[in-house]
């Protein structure tokens, strides 16, 4: 079968072996979409080699389950040990064992055929088509924001980074009531935004705007962004890091301790959620699919996800 | 009257005249006590010129309220406009136009006499000493952390730094049940909470402890304290920083991003819980007094509060 693999010598797709079933479901890629992580992998990061991709809707195709068969499926990208703590409480994305489709020590999306554990796999719901689909994994993400925070009417959210991941994130917090303000330097993206009534400006603009938001969340993935974050926080705000920047980041820790500001990571979300969320149509996904590929073009496809105004580049296998 | 002060060209004891009552209490202080923040303002940090010190216990000498004359009393560092919402909520200790006692535009208590708002003066009851009600302002401190966090029985806390600050950390979290490890360098230190049944390691063997704890305080103000803090927490564990470096800290975001690790900052605290503590004896302040000088020795006051070894030094004017 076709993967888009990173190996040492770069992103290449290339003939593999289909996966075997062993105890895990094959699932048939309908549909892939590339995520800024898939191009900091190229790039490095988590030193992973292998097939990429992590946001994906495909069909059963083998199971021990014979029930599962020719469902249509979307999947959480941590599998656990299944032993630990975490694994036991129904949560594995954060098992100290676990492997992450297409990021850790597990092949990903990127391919004709990925290997799962049925209990990672959610049915689609029919009314739902695949270009959507296949949002589930960065829109649970996004989502998971507001799994932990409350937002009151009432209080300020801003968030940093109008990249597709961005866009999600205001959208979903926009979801809550709270007033939101997207903040980012693409007029064309945040448009996408500003129809579904959400505030834009800047990052010029919000630099003077000073210390008045409850809080902010960091999706730009670069370094000024979290500066401006941190400079728009209101004492005992919170900024939610979503993006990773590549190495180290200096922060002025008088800053945190005197404001009392807390800085908190989040990474995946649950997909429950974020499959309602497309159910009821509550979320503009279409807009921000920018191009697609067959998976053959994977690499040019990686190169256009990387391109300046592109937004989700779709792989179809 | 006499006054240990911060000047351009360093510390220095200096006559000055006694600061006139206006709409302010006047305090005779009966005792003031050395605060790191002391040092590092020494060296230029807030950019602090005037009296310098926070922790007193005094007498209120004048005041227009004539009932309160007489009265014993520990005071709030922070005093607050009055007029914006977080004044009118009763909390000045984040309005912007706050001054705090000897650290932003407002003379401190290492002098014969300070003003405060009188809502920020609280009386001491009788049963505790003049050397324990010293300790209400950094006691208070401490107890933040357990006015914003709950602690469960079955959870893991680690304090770093056997300092003051550090000591009294550890002993107020010890109290919610929680099974608290005291991570320092200094053995004849970690003995006075050891004494009271905390658990105590050096630096060098809980880095080998891996990532299991649930919380880890970062009090001993070293850049090499944080990067153990956030070698010890678990996924989703919480960092809370009681202490500031000098300058910029590095920081990985990928670890905070990837692990959902939480970093929040903690500064002034509530003091009517840490007067409750006090009264109740439930944490050792005897063992952590150092030394104690006439005011007029405040210089030489300074520089042993600076030495190796050396925990809270008293001021007496």
């Amino acid at each position: 079968m076709k993967a888009l693999r990173v190996e040492e010598k770069g992103v290449v797709v290339r003939e593999i072996e289909k996966p075997a079933p062993d105890d895990e479901a094959v699932v048939r890629v309908l549909l892939s979409g590339i995520c800024n992580t898939d191009l900091e992998i190229a790039r490095g990061y988590a030193g992973f080699n292998g097939t990429i991709g992590h946001e994906f809707v495909g069909v059963v195709e083998e199971s021990a389950e014979r029930s599962a068969i020719g469902r249509r499926v979307v999947g959480e990208i941590n599998a656990g040990c299944g032993e630990c703590a975490l694994c036991r409480a129904g949560d594995p994305r954060h098992c100290p064992d676990r492997t992450v489709l297409g990021i850790v020590g597990r092949d990903g999306a990127h391919a004709e055929f990925l290997l799962l554990p049925l209990t990672n796999l959610l049915p689609v719901p029919d009314k739902i088509p695949d270009e959507h689909a296949v949002f589930v994994e960065p829109l649970a993400a996004a989502y998971d924001i507001g799994d932990r925070f409350h937002f009151a009417p009432s209080q300020r959210v801003a968030v940093i980074g109008d990249g597709k991941l961005g866009l999600l994130c205001s959208q979903v917090l926009a979801l809550t009531g709270a007033r939101v303000l997207s903040i980012g330097k693409h007029p064309e993206k945040q448009r996408i935004v500003e129809r579904r009534g959400i505030e834009v400006t800047s990052p010029k603009n919000a630099a003077k705007m000073g210390r008045q938001f409850d809080f902010v969340v960091e999706a730009s993935g670069s370094p000024t962004g979290f500066d401006l974050a941190l400079s728009l926080l209101r004492p005992r705000g919170v900024l939610i890091l979503k993006s990773t920047f590549h190495g180290q980041k200096e922060i002025d820790t008088a800053r945190i301790v005197v404001d009392e500001i807390s800085i908190v990571g989040s990474r995946c979300g649950r997909f429950a959620p974020a499959i309602d969320l497309l159910r009821k149509g509550a979320v503009d996904v279409d807009s921000l699919i920018s191009e697609e590929y067959p998976l053959s073009d994977g690499v040019h496809a990686m190169e256009r996800a990387a391109a300046k105004g592109v937004l989700k580049v779709l792989l179809r296998p």
